[in-house]
């Protein structure tokens, strides 16, 4: 009886959301993804979102990343659009079985109720893990809030069958930096980075924190940093891994474009609150020859930059990698959005 | 002192989001948008995602449009992916001063959170007015909820002032059908499609509506369809329009995938359960000759087909146009994403 009903709600909600092209997306797993760059995996890291702040631009799309693999897909961080990224990389999103969140900042988590709205609607029984810091658990509990009015109506005919509800299919857990776990016989661990700057000890501290992570697959380690300032916990993290997927920021370059920027406002900021923002420009993100010391202190074999701030000329992001290769040796790149790694 | 402190807020979240590129795309309205098709006109309407259902794909994002004009921008429906759809418009996420919801459904409304959470993070302090269908309050309350954790943390520097709070600068309007309001100059006024089918008078259809616009602008009438079936209120609404904006589904072609990936299910829904979901769909959503059917009787000039479900090659785009060409004598076209009207 209740696989009857709820195969009735399947096949109603497929039909309702009424996109046939999707029925193409929505076949197999990994096997429509083209071929990738690294050799000897069976892994696919994409940077579906490469863009570094949370102001729109016109080349990088939002914060977010897929990570493919033969046991799960998992989405790491999930800025506004991932969904619609998912679409282009042809990645179902039925096919994700986790999200990892590195902090909570919007940049980052604005396109997390998309994901579990568009689940819904798409009838997706999977259950959805996401893992986050402290917070994601009230985050989450506000996004089913959010849905509440769209799961009244559903297709609006009356007497049709409903996909189970998003709490039933989301299992959220608050990762406790330091330790390690297994997702799929994935090993994950997350340590605070330095992104925030909070008393130690404090309350805010223990409520709010910054993640990066270390994901070990059977023929894979890659470090994802998360937003950071130069941090001896990701050195620690990411000792030998075979990928470090950095943020980077040209911090002089942003702080110049700030200061004019506030030159030109009606009330512009003192000049002792400009030089403190460029003090916490440098404490909270990481410069270009800063990631390259990172990536050699923790002995990775390659580093991408995500999480791009900066010129976008490409004579600028020969640069920034010239830069990195200062103080290390192995492959760099910068990535663009939809890259395979 | 309530400037100052206001001042010190702008200044501090402005750097704290470090991307000097959006500078770029904020000084100005619409100066930055290319010249557009129409004539005589000093308004644009973009179509930022153009695809029909919550399912992405490959070459449409998801349903949002940008409403430019001289007294202000607005978006009409909230797809997943709008803020960054607008980066790539060029079109700055605090330029935009009103949104207009046809309905609830997470294909138009998934990108609503990381519009407000971005606009928090960005400290865009301009009021932003949502117009929307009843629970679209409830929603927004929900988005409230979602960006409680962001608000506790911050840019997680103790001491550092904060911007105004969502709930300060957030402005819910529901919208009753049949009423004409007035937004900046512009004269708006929303009818019930027949996207939702509940029983006239019952508390169901009192909670849940699905709503077409008309935008009257001083050199431009502009009606957009939502989602829905055939309708005569739109006709009426629409009566005279320059521009209709409607969605299009290619129902046989659907109906047909629907069958054939049902029948490869480990469980496939019965017949009777695939003969109600083409009901449902020739019921709630409109093909092209429907398209042209509506657009004739309303005796508009223009249609622009966007929420476009059906095949994706160029002679089908032709073949679906001139369907809607047997019925109406106007300009016809398909849109896709980004497309100025």
């Amino acid at each position: 009886m209740y696989r009857t009903s709820a195969l009735l709600s399947l096949s109603f909600m497929i039909i309702a959301c009424g996109s046939p092209q999707a029925s193409n997306n929505d076949t197999s797993k990994n096997s429509e993804t083209p071929s990738v760059n690294h050799a000897a995996s069976s892994n696919t890291f994409i940077t579906l979102g490469t863009r570094g702040g949370p102001v729109a631009g016109d080349r990088r799309s939002q914060p977010s990343n897929i990570l493919l693999t033969d046991s799960g897909n998992y989405l790491i961080d999930v800025g506004d659009g991932a969904a619609s990224q998912l679409g282009k990389a042809k990645v179902p999103l039925r096919s994700v079985d986790s999200i990892f969140i590195s902090h909570l900042h919007f940049d980052h988590i604005g396109g997390l109720p998309a994901i579990m709205g568009l689940r819904y609607q798409i009838n997706a029984k999977k259950p959805l893990t996401i893992y986050g810091p402290p917070g994601t658990k009230e985050t989450v509990d506000g996004i089913f809030a959010y849905m509440a009015p769209h799961m009244r109506v559903g297709y609006a005919v009356p007497g049709a069958p409903r996909p189970p509800t998003p709490q039933e299919t989301t299992v959220v857990v608050e990762v406790v930096p330091g330790e390690t776990f297994e997702v799929n016989g994935m090993t994950v661990k997350a340590v605070e980075n330095s992104h925030f700057s909070l008393p130690e000890g404090s309350e805010a501290a223990e409520l709010n924190k910054s993640y990066a992570y270390r994901f070990d697959l059977p023929d894979r380690s890659i470090v994802y940093t998360g937003d950071t300032g130069p941090s001896e916990a990701i050195e620690e993290l990411a000792r030998g891994a075979d990928l470090l997927v950095s943020e980077m920021m040209d911090v002089p370059f942003i702080v110049d474009n700030l200061r004019r920027d506030n030159a030109k406002r009606e009330f512009p900021a003192p000049d002792k609150v400009m030089d403190g923002v460029a003090k916490h420009l440098s404490d909270h993100h990481v410069t270009a020859k800063q990631v390259g010391e990172m990536a050699a202190r923790a002995g990775v074999k390659e580093v991408v930059v995500t999480h791009f701030a900066g010129k976008e000329d490409a004579q600028s992001l020969e640069h920034y990698k010239a830069d990195i290769a200062k103080g290390f040796n192995g492959e760099v790149s910068i990535a663009s959005d939809m890259e395979k790694h």
